[in-house]
């Protein structure tokens, strides 16, 4: 826990083709902490789109950002187009060397994969990239959110709003966590049961595994390059 | 529940220093309903800050919204400053009367209540504010989301995410709403259980009420005065 008088920098990679709930979920708890700034960064000022269009801008370029205490990276099918950006990779390297916490939702994780940053961790990611993450010698643990120290990772998509809650927890206690879950009213009642491939109806499971087939055979030839490149023997996991 | 082959025109009232989660959440979830537009809509086309300054871009001027088939209004604070819009009432009420579904969350319902379409509704809003919905007319339901008809209300903040699932069910059948819940990841696991005025701690509880005192007297002032001139009398609720 960090002391409440101590202000903290919190900041989100923004990209091209993000999943916004990956950035807005946590922006919404972690935006709450007091004494913080949270701003979202990117390699350009421009705006951009998320996978299904929402149009979100940046505060200010990865080189105006300031050495973060929290780092934030969320996924979304953009993710894939970064993989081997060493601007971007190399941000990732430079703050997550002095962040006091790692955060990634969905398949941010591949991205810090990709910056070599998940060597001998317990992690997590979206459930139809699970299967990926020991190519980037991870550990891959089918939870919800997995903490690793001062790694934090969410599953997919919503589990972000999860990891924020326990990171929020993790910063500045239990207490403002509670305050913030108050405030934003957030007492999930899912209407249907359909969340997590363990859950799904069977049929709708292999309709979305369809849907994401394409993307997923992506992944997983980038992370086999990738750990490549990085000298990970893949079989070792 | 719409034939799937019928195209559906989704969009979001978007406005200075609303709650974004009140919008990206059904954003999330709305736009992934097969055979959609989801676009964003505002008075101008200029960027809008959230209430903690996350910077959102409307797609279009309301001016050159079409028809919607569901219209989507957000809340948060600064749902205030409407509450005597012209442009944006009227805007409501014209998309409303033509709309298939219209769907509040938080306190978009409070602008709802604005431009009279409040009146006799079973509705619900964020909790701190649930108090207010008779003096539009209404009659509040402490559920988390409440379908009246074509109307459909979600609790505060969060609360959009299952409001939006229900809605996509309504639209599109349950099998819809649960690919896009499997998609999405969404299996909440809250690491706390503090998301409502009846569940949290009383010590948060009165932190929250202390911090939301000042917005919520000043929007029942403005409800108490709206609804004088929508000419309801408010004793009778």
């Amino acid at each position: 826990m960090i002391p409440p008088e101590t202000h903290l920098q919190i900041g989100s990679l923004l990209f091209d083709g993000l999943d916004q709930i990956d950035l807005t979920g946590p922006f919404e708890v972690l935006s709450r902490i007091p004494n913080t700034t949270y701003r979202v960064y990117a390699k350009t000022t421009d705006p951009v789109r998320d996978v299904k269009c929402l149009k979100l801008t940046p505060d200010a370029t990865l080189a105006e950002a300031p050495q973060l205490d929290v780092l934030h990276v969320p996924g979304g099918f953009g993710q894939e187009a970064l993989m081997d950006d060493e601007e971007v990779l190399g941000w990732l390297q430079q703050q997550a060397a002095g962040a006091g916490s790692v955060f990634s939702v969905c398949t941010g994780a591949l991205l810090l994969g990709a910056a070599g940053l998940l060597r001998g961790r317990r992690a997590t990611t979206h459930w139809a990239s699970f299967h990926l993450l020991p190519l980037f010698g991870a550990t891959a643990v089918n939870e919800r959110v997995v903490v690793d120290g001062r790694w934090v990772f969410a599953a997919g998509v919503t589990a972000g709003i999860d990891g924020a809650l326990r990171l929020a927890a993790e910063l500045r206690g239990d207490d403002a966590a509670r305050a913030i879950q108050l405030y934003m009213q957030y007492a999930p009642e899912p209407p249907f049961d359909s969340g997590t491939p363990e859950r799904a109806p069977g049929a709708i499971l292999d309709q979305a595994r369809r849907a994401v087939a394409d993307i997923t055979a992506r992944r997983e030839a980038t992370a086999r390059r990738v750990a490549g490149r990085l000298g990970i023997d893949a079989a070792k996991g």
